[in-house]
């Protein structure tokens, strides 16, 4: 079964378009865990059986396995397997971007090596860095578009212009011009993110298997880019710690089939007690955050 | 001793402005090595003793490692220590780019658990997503700015302005803008990839330890780039086998001084030979294009 397959049973079965990030920070783990062979792995095992009937799917960051060693990539590898057994979609966050043939080695790793449903892409070097991923049919892309972080805006919010220069003087019409009241050629330009969007959206045109990423933080955004489509599957994460508006953020993505959303929430729920009963608080407040998200459905 | 004291000593000692890719692609060792433990490894090993007296610096892609598990991650971590006891300067090709908490769990990896010297990073997300590797103050980052792969432009070459819109009816003047002989305000924009530059040298006037990255295959935009600052270090991918021209490319990147940049070959150098001749032959092919470079200093 195909990775947006796989999902839209979860979302079927467990009403949810709830994600659980699996950021296993190894610093913040419980201490009945740390004892553990694998603690990583122990820890996201009880995270995932107290959260498996809340969630679409699974969301681990590679960042907290890699900064683990071998050690991290083990437990990285047997979360995956675990996920599996359990049939429900694994999202690897590792927001990866090379040339083709490095990209192609990164594509290797994560659906050969780790054995993940789908990846989350940057798409700063263009194409070439985003269609090793592609070629896996079945799996599935997410490509950074608006990110969550405050300093997103630093590149994704900049104006594009696509025009070397703009010439009222000479009033040359290009594509993109518009005529102002005094007959001059003005650009309209449009942010960065929405020119990352659009291409996505071709993207997905020919491969059929690629969505965004779209932070909660920016639900204005959000709303501009799900109105290019509404078929696009858009990740989202920043509800929970990072603050984005659960309210907010589904009036501006959620489709007209009230779907079309994958809400990420990580340390909020995993880290909801760092006591014994860290799963078990962990399923509530999953199970809270899934129902939060249907109340605005 | 910090990486650019390093890089320096090293590029003094061995008049040489080469940085070997070591891209260990397991499908292209030859049978000699493969029988070994540790192929990547051994294969490394025996290429940076052949190499080691023409070369500034090595650059291994962590790609070529992860898509091999953890057989592929001790190979890496050997590597490196390897490097370090000829006290060679080490950068990691990792393209990193990911929020604050999660580029902190990726600066440890790279830094603490794998102890390089250097990473690359993706600007995509803005300063908070670098800002976690800068703060290792001896350590250097190498961030994207126009890279050589063929659809670099997608999003590198759009133009862009910090403008939400050009108004030159209103005629507001704003940072950035100017004014025709219409008297009208309009802005200059400029492609992403001088954006993105910019920044980054602001970021190195604040941390002294962020530098670029540009493709060989644009000696066009490596000149553009230079020419913002004399001072910058430039790492160039590109010469070899993705077809850079030497002479242009250093033409357009040197400073004054004939140095500011690292030209990085890796598939040309370490795959000049498949048979068990590869060592002798990858360090034949390194003096040979230590010394091309050293003909257009």
């Amino acid at each position: 079964m195909g990775f947006v397959q796989n999902l839209q049973k979860n979302i079927s079965k467990n009403n949810s378009l709830l994600c659980v990030g699996l950021d296993a920070d190894k610093a913040k783990l419980p201490q009945s865990v740390l004892q553990l062979p694998l603690p990583q792995f122990a820890f996201n095992k009880a995270i995932i059986d107290a959260t498996l009937q809340y969630v679409s799917c699974y969301k681990p960051n590679s960042a907290f396995y890699e900064s683990c060693g071998k050690e991290g990539l083990e437990s990285l590898e047997k979360t995956i397997e675990y996920l599996h057994q359990k049939d429900v979609p694994v999202v690897l966050d590792v927001k990866r971007g090379d040339i083709g043939n490095t990209a192609q080695q990164f594509a290797i790793s994560a659906y050969d090596e780790l054995g993940a449903d789908s990846v989350t892409l940057n798409p700063y070097m263009g194409l070439d860095a985003i269609e090793p991923f592609l070629n896996y049919r079945d799996k599935y892309s997410f490509v950074l578009v608006k990110t969550s972080n405050s300093t997103s805006g630093d590149f994704q919010d900049l104006y594009v212009t696509s025009l070397p220069s703009i010439s009222p003087v000479l009033g040359v019409f290009r594509a993109g011009e518009q005529e102002n009241v005094y007959g001059v050629a003005v650009t309209t330009p449009s942010p960065l993110y929405m020119h990352v969007a659009r291409k996505v959206l071709q993207w997905n045109e020919l491969y059929n298997n690629c969505g965004m990423v779209v932070g909660a933080t920016y639900p204005e955004q959000l709303a501009e880019i799900r109105a290019l489509s509404e078929q696009s599957w858009i990740l989202v994460p920043g509800i929970g710690k990072q603050g984005g508006d659960l309210e907010k953020t589904l009036k501006a993505g959620l489709n007209k089939d009230k779907e079309g959303l994958i809400l990420v929430s990580a340390r909020e729920i995993i880290f909801a007690s760092s006591g014994g009963d860290f799963a078990e608080k962990a399923g509530e407040k999953a199970k809270e955050t899934r129902d939060a998200i249907n109340l605005y459905r």
